[in-house]
């Protein structure tokens, strides 16, 4: 009895979860387990003290997503579905009849083995890409660059990659938080031992979806690190009039045609054929704390989601408007980073690679908010303007 | 009633196949289906009112062949095999004793996931080579080149792609035509949004195998696209004293090495060491509604086949003389297409990389038939001879 | 009857095996076969006369193992697992509580379909680097170099190639050996008809594992071949004061950095940080048969491997001493090779890059002997001894 005791505080202190959980591994490597089709509810677990919900995994089949696996928690509020093939991805969160996500022309889940992330001069990435929030690192991440003759490719790794170990975890106490935890290896004889604890959870009751990553160099050496969530948002959220809405400190173009974007850059267009892409570098003003929110809503602001995170681990942050056709991919990417979208020798001049020492460890935090009515935009538009509170935008 | 008419109308207009079919939905990633091994026959269908047939997909095992699948269609004349995870490639069309198709030191049918295309700066498409027919196409095609210091690998990547739908029907009516559509996705974030609908289709008792491919360009924007229809023979077809047939109108060494080669450039040497390959650009004349037929036949011209198409759609065909040993493939290739086989960069300046409108369509249809007698032999000779009707080659 | 002796005989020829054995197809691409899990036991095939064993396949599932293959050999011995998806390489020998092979940053088996061999201009081979042996070549080896604007990989295509055909013999007469034996495919249209039948034996009752591998050249044309077997060892073998021994005739640094390193190459240092790797060309003395031995032993000198091979067929022995930080992977590599590891254009000027003529073939033996006492330490060095005949060290 002491020893299971024990056994579960030590989960509790390495992930950061409640004391008392039910863990279902769904994937290890170490136990060769990879579970094919899953499920469990609270019915089946008798968890009759709080709201319902149901986690299930299932294997997908056909042309390039053959042998990806997908994971969906849902609960009243909720619908919130994970790639386990694919860096524990989001693919999108659904509330109701509203979808947070996009749609790519790639309509499927594609399974790392028919990617290469060199091809094209290292554009692979786009071949995969099509979810609501892809994990772009942690070993490199921006466009495309070359250092020391290699390329790195673009975004990193980690969102291709398949994780080595899934677990879900269910709190034994109401409202019983589901968790889902995943490890990602960017290992590499010589040259990476990046390992990442990502960890997603829902509260039964609670309309918002929380991350929790903790990167560790199991090297013995300091190792370099980069990482930008790029979380990303088409319709119904993206139409002509929506807003973007962040405590700005500094705001300055990506690149050349950006700059004729700057002056209105809050607000979006409807699906414009010929815009391409703007992307703006921004620096957030964040709370006492360091917790700084993001957040993207509607016309009519009655609808939208917020990005909240931690600028002492994500200190800048990327706003990608691409709102080009509907066709071509209609969609803002909100991206809290260590850096920005530069290639990784142009962010190393800017002093914007981290380091992370022998055996050391980084959490990231945050958190997406659901706002399905004009009280939450307007919840989320009066906490911005508290970490504003009246400082300028450069 | 009248709503399950209308859609089958619609399906029909789609497929341009007969109104009244019974479809079997082997592979469909929208409805997570992956037919492991499926099997319909004539027989168990009741359809008595006509020749027997059988229809079976199986998945394959070991080596890179680990995942393949491949679907083999029989009737009392025809036995045909095409590769749904390849492109929808066909791998051999067998009729009695004889084998249309070629012999590759690549001897097993490559799971895509263990090729990659910018191998060896480009040429990773010859991992997997080794169908009687191939797609090379539809984003680019022909030799590895490098646009906007991009590589265009080797021909493509339709040819490498496995199929996202794939569909058997069966024709109501006698004589129960066989059609075997598939769903070739070209999806690439920004860069691409080309899809392709192949379909083979056989008709029992009749010695032909119809392709009807058509092409949709999903973006908003126009795209280029290029393809080559990789037909390839080798025994017992392809032998010394064999000879290639067709309509041509001009015809063009592809290389230096291949002017040596144009004064007996219809016939065929025998397994020749050192041979490599010599390549031939030819224009073909066609007849009032654009239809052309160029044949392979054997020395004694009671065996060959002929694969005819449609000028309109594919306005040059290549001819690739590649008579070099058995063992290292001794094989002609028949190539209709928009292109020849120069890296896209050099098409484009030649004013044969094709653009398809947004939303456009491109249908192209092909035919091979089956050769097994001097009669059959000699009845394409005539078509071709009407087609040419007189005119000069240049 | 005579038939099934005939049969008998042309297999044994092939394999160089036993007349009579039984034989378990675990893989076939030709008839389809992929045994998912599978087992045999010496008690289950009645054979009583002789030390018991078992060999066991298993299929491995979650991360980038996911459809990768290990067969396990255990007899009261030794247990030797060996990895069919990747090259049939050596994963790890275990007699006792001692383990030969090392512990790499890579803890996964890592199924090829995952790796890009091309990735960070060609090292993409580290992303899968842990095994005790790998097969470097067969068409090339060495660091990535570029030939005829063509990069060259490191270390080659064969250790990350899923065998094509896995056969388990188990010899009717006592003691029993054991047989594994994969077929390696390296076949590339126009580049490559390299084929290798790897064969790894083990009897019961002897602690040793003996690989013989028949290279063959397919093709019709010379091709040049190259080979290095990495055999690599790591703690409790490598240690402070562990000691490499061989019959040494010459010995070059591989670069300048490992010029410092020739005054004490024979002695290993303990887990070092800032170590990264000194590498030796070394030339070997061989007995009257051409036969060499190499042997890393502990501190103690009562624990060690013993790696012996064909001067013949491997002329040379790459010395690789990777003495850095154990998670850094603490390793040693011996290295008997028809190369050092330049890359092949290097290589090629020194003359080193063999040729296989056509239908050609070449074999490779090698002996792995496990050495867990003084004695059978004392007894190679005597063997070394013996070899060298007080010859001198250049």
């Amino acid at each position: 009895m002491k020893k299971v005791m024990l056994s579960v505080s030590i989960s509790a202190l390495l992930f950061s979860a409640s004391a008392f959980a039910k863990d279902f591994v769904l994937t290890d490597v170490a136990g060769n387990i990879e579970e094919a089709n899953w499920q469990t509810t609270s019915g089946e677990l008798g968890l009759t003290d709080a709201q319902p919900f149901s986690v299930t995994k299932k294997t997908l089949h056909g042309g390039k997503q053959e042998g990806s696996t997908l994971i969906t928690i849902e609960t009243k509020d909720l619908q919130v579905s994970l790639i386990p093939t694919r860096g524990m991805n989001i693919l999108e969160i659904k509330s109701g009849d509203v979808r947070f996500g996009w749609t790519s022309p790639v309509d499927e889940i594609v399974n790392p083995a028919f990617i290469n992330l060199e091809m094209r001069n290292g554009v692979g990435w786009l071949d995969g890409f099509n979810e609501m929030m892809v994990r772009c690192g942690y070993e490199w991440t921006g466009h495309p660059g070359r250092e020391n003759d290699r390329l790195t490719s673009l975004h990193g790794r980690a969102g291709n990659t398949p994780a080595s170990k899934v677990v879900v975890s269910i709190d034994d106490a109401a409202p019983h938080t589901i968790h889902v935890r995943g490890l990602l290896k960017e290992n590499t004889f010589k040259l990476s031992a990046l390992e990442t604890w990502t960890e997603l959870s829902v509260t039964p009751g609670v309309k918002a979806v929380k991350i929790h990553d903790e990167l560790t160099n199991n090297s013995d050496y300091d190792r370099n690190y980069q990482i930008i969530y790029h979380s990303n948002f088409g319709t119904p959220i993206l139409e002509e009039g929506a807003k973007f809405v962040a405590p700005v400190k500094e705001i300055s173009p990506f690149n050349d045609y950006a700059k004729k974007g700057l002056k209105d850059w809050q607000t979006y267009l409807g699906p414009t054929k010929g815009y391409d892409e703007m992307v703006f570098n921004l620096v957030p003003y964040a709370d006492k704390d360091g917790r700084t929110i993001a957040m993207i809503h509607n016309k009519a602001a009655d609808r939208g989601i917020a990005v909240g995170f931690d600028t002492r681990q994500l200190p800048v942050l990327t706003l990608w408007k691409n709102t080009d056709t509907l066709k071509q991919g209609y969609v803002s990417g909100i991206e809290p980073g260590t850096s920005y979208a530069y290639p990784r020798q142009i962010e190393r001049k800017q002093g914007r690679v981290k380091t992370l020492a022998a055996d050391g460890r980084q959490s990231f935090d945050l958190e997406y908010r659901i706002l399905t009515t004009s009280e939450e935009v307007k919840g989320i538009d009066s906490e911005i303007t508290a970490i504003t509170s009246g400082q300028k935008t450069n």
